[in-house]
């Protein structure tokens, strides 16, 4: 009889001890299914390959207990919708440069890049120990959004052109397909920017309805085949000195996440936006080379053009501050910021570029 | 008696339950403590952090079942015994810059820097997507280590002179504190390099006991206080066009954890990567500054040497690669991706940093 209460006691506890245990571990590594819509198609893996990687690392860290199934463009909500449905919670997250929605609030540009802004470095010294996180966490807030520097393309290429620049008046009337506010500085040179989805440049570039378009760097220009007809290929593309996507997520998805799931993901994100520059990188050199033997004929964008771009961009930021308190509010931070990284950069690191990457050709 | 044996069964199913569910936990998420070797001191916080924060991470993500405590240099084992410490497992992790070990090995260089080496984003694209890491992984297990990038400086300064360089003849007979591949370069360019513990470097440049030193850029070189003791602040620092940091795990360490433990290690490091490079950045801009207010005069190497450097480090690698594979094995695959990443970032990326990086001062 002892024998029996104490065995029984010993089932009580050790149901206690399971009932305890069980939930403790269900609260702290439940079992999550979320999905994530990508701005970009499948094929265009660069763009398209962050989201995965962060699934696939977050899938790894948790032993597969929160699981990201990502969707390409489209399939669930188009591409221009892919802030909307990460502020409603159609998903949980969305993959995106957010400069897609200036029309929405210009101040969103500062989440990806604005013309003649900072380099990939440059961006995650402000995002991360400059005050930008906390500037841009803020500003997406109102979209019921948290936003994760997820990805950068670098400096990106000016795009194909079916006749050689030489001074500012080679731009008057020219019909450049380009978007945004490297758009608006194009316009104020003289310049017709054009809105035309990705599949209709070819043949708009072929059939001379417009005379330009950029797109994004060799290894992404390629698959489009512009150089077959517009051979020059400007660089740099001073409105994208490096572009940053943005991972959105739904606020209260995830204010409900346990707090290593939220690590995992912050962890995630950090090693996704490295290893998508790192990829550009090592993809887009051997790309130009193809390029090059596809005919491209390489042309840096005229001086003066560049600076007649330096100051329209300036006066476009003057314009906004002066208009658009979010965009002012930023744009100091971020402003102040750049200049001092620019003064800073012309020092050791470009003297050591400048040098290194012609010596094979001119030291002898 | 039968529910007895009711009970007394559910008693031994619930010890079964339990015992079949805590060593499943137990596997998945096993409570881990680990010791970790920091190469650094405590107060040289950029070097010093990457450690932290990998432990931090890691800790976030496994909801603190895996704890990483960070040691910094020579409270468990000095500097340069980090790599037989991870190798003999006395502890399971260091960092540390893997070229400290050139002495056993000169091919152990590839994990950090050589000189005219590849910048920060470029090793990054070598190691993460051109079969750097393959060819590193397999040289480290020799160590019985397995190892992460985990930091890095990008372009450093080139140190503290007391007087002008304006030829190579200057540098005859020159007394500089400065290691490895660095230094074999400065006796090749006639100077002489010296060793000397971060300590000793102050009065010996006071007394001209040497005539020069570097150590790595404005945030960390402005605590040593040099410029007071040798103002002409030369650039680039050509030897470490950016100096990465390794995270060495004893291998049978690593191989003893969970999948979910190994996958946040690996994306804590990546994170903490990419941290180290954005802390600099952000913290040197305003060093600099400092420097020159406090003295600091800023020069550019002349063409001359850096044109003699370039020569001598190249003669140096076809030397090592004659007499040693397994230099020559890593070698074949860092030169032919170094020389076209070097061309690749000559089109958009140098365009554009040469031209904005000045625009502020000379676009009117």
């Amino acid at each position: 009889m002892k024998r029996r209460i104490l065995v029984t006691r010993g089932a009580a506890a050790a149901a206690a001890t399971t009932a305890l245990a069980a939930p403790a571990i269900a609260q702290s590594a439940p079992e999550i299914r979320w999905r994530l819509s990508s701005a970009f198609p499948r094929t265009f893996d660069t763009l398209f390959g962050p989201a995965e990687l962060i699934a696939r690392q977050v899938a790894a860290i948790t032993d597969n207990r929160f699981q990201i199934r990502v969707f390409p463009a489209g399939e669930i909500v188009p591409p221009f919708s892919t802030l909307e449905a990460a502020q409603n919670g159609t998903v949980e997250m969305t993959h995106v440069p957010n400069y897609y929605f200036i029309g929405k609030e210009p101040a969103l540009a500062f989440e990806t890049a604005l013309p003649w802004g900072m380099t990939f470095r440059q961006h995650n010294a402000w995002y991360y120990h400059g005050g930008g996180q906390a500037l841009l966490r803020e500003l997406m807030r109102e979209y019921n959004v948290i936003s994760f520097l997820a990805g950068n393309t670098g400096a990106q290429m000016g795009g194909f052109f079916r006749k050689e620049l030489r001074t500012v008046a080679d731009l008057q009337g020219l019909k450049f397909r380009i978007a945004g506010l490297g758009g608006q500085i194009m316009a104020r040179l003289g310049a017709t920017p054009q809105q035309l989805a990705l599949g209709e440049v070819y043949s708009a570039l072929e059939r001379g309805t417009i005379d330009a378009a950029e797109f994004v760097g060799p290894y992404d220009d390629e698959r489009i085949g512009l150089v077959r007809v517009a051979p020059f290929y400007y660089y740099p593309g001073f409105w994208e000195g490096g572009a940053a996507l943005s991972l959105n997520i739904h606020l209260p998805a995830w204010e409900s996440l346990p707090a290593s799931y939220k690590a995992a993901i912050e962890t995630a994100c950090a090693m996704a936006n490295a290893d998508m520059m790192a990829k550009y990188d090592a993809v887009n050199a051997a790309a130009l080379r193809r390029l090059v033997a596809q005919g491209a004929q390489l042309r840096a964008f005229p001086r003066e053009i560049l600076a007649e771009a330096w100051k329209a961009a300036h006066a476009i930021y003057d314009e906004l501050a002066r208009t658009n308190a979010k965009f002012a509010r930023i744009y100091e931070s971020w402003k102040v910021f750049r200049d001092e990284q620019f003064l800073w950069f012309r020092v050791a690191e470009l003297t050591y570029q400048n040098f290194a990457f012609t010596a094979a050709q001119t030291v002898r």
